[in-house]
């Protein structure tokens, strides 16, 4: 896959230039999201998963680049109540999909990233997930990670793309965040489609 | 009904306390949830619909008070470009629940309400339209009204309740934001069950 779409706060652009490891982490991502498979079965919509597609981001940069899986905020999940606990459905607790602390000199930089494969609702809730991070200075920088629209076409009916929810990325403004909107490289019907339950960098063709 | 949980920045605050008629959307909204039906149905768990509930408060607002029904803010439908209009639901282009301007001499005052009968994720992005609105000086007051958790485990699975929402509150404090979380008055097997299709204002026993 390659970035197609791109948002930059201005504070997370100023810290892109001035800390090398903010850059790092930024080189970090643009080169996993490049190494997905970026070949899309087209032969209908909404005929490939966007589950194992997610799934291929996260273990490329779990594996190849030390990024941990499934990282709980405090800030999120230390308020819970035992009253709101009950409420809540397992996993919706303040997990973010992939984290990494990287370290310059005596300073830790915390990165969260999230790639909601849910509807555009959930995306929301990502947003404002990582939100709470970085005003508790647990994340340093908050990443969202999706497709675009005409990627989206293609996978889960449903699954929220790039474009509809661009359009509230500025309510993060005062934040340091990027979002980042990919595509694909090739569509052909004759690809391999992606299918749940099977991890999208066993599809390479 | 009635309100048991309030969360008021310290915006709204000030608004209510120098504004006539920010006070009077503040009692308005009260007295609406005071006069939603308050007998429950508590047989079992989720028995009710939480749509005839939240039809009923629209009600109340629209009939008693004249609020408007799913007002459109500019500021989200506006923007929105071809591409992503064909990407989004029918629906979900910046409606927002009820709506009021409120005049004081030649000043206007728009309040924006939300009650989300969706999930969790739905609240995040009623929150973030109605602060959208707010932002592009659409809405002087975003208001939030849910049912709290002991109600809702009687409500539609997976409705969102007060308290599972409450720890992103804090989100919002640099905006004139109110959330109410209302309760019943009474729970009994005996009363009769909230069904979807029915408005909620005609339950009464």
């Amino acid at each position: 896959m390659h970035v197609v779409q791109e948002y930059k706060t201005y504070y997370a652009d100023s810290l892109i230039h001035i800390s090398p490891v903010a850059r790092e982490a930024y080189d970090e991502i643009i080169d996993a999201i490049g190494h997905m498979v970026g070949q899309i079965n087209n032969s209908q919509k909404h005929i490939n998963s966007v589950t194992p597609i997610k799934e291929g981001l996260v273990s490329l940069l779990s594996e190849n680049y030390g990024w941990t899986k499934e990282w709980h905020l405090s800030t999120v999940s230390g308020e819970v109540d035992p009253e709101e606990r009950r409420s809540r459905r397992k996993g919706s607790g303040g997990g973010i999909d992939v984290y990494k602390e990287f370290v310059q000199g005596e300073f830790s930089f915390n990165v969260g990233l999230e790639f909601e494969t849910g509807n555009v609702a959930s995306v929301h809730r990502s947003l404002n997930k990582l939100s709470l991070g970085v005003d508790a200075h647990e994340l340093d920088l908050m990443v969202l990670v999706l497709p675009v629209f005409n990627l989206s076409y293609y996978l889960t009916d449903r699954s929220a793309n790039y474009e509809e929810i661009a359009g509230y990325f500025r309510l993060y403004n005062n934040r340091p965040f990027i979002a980042f909107g990919f595509d694909a490289e090739e569509y052909d019907p004759s690809f391999p489609v992606f299918e749940k339950g099977n991890d999208g960098n066993h599809k390479r063709v």
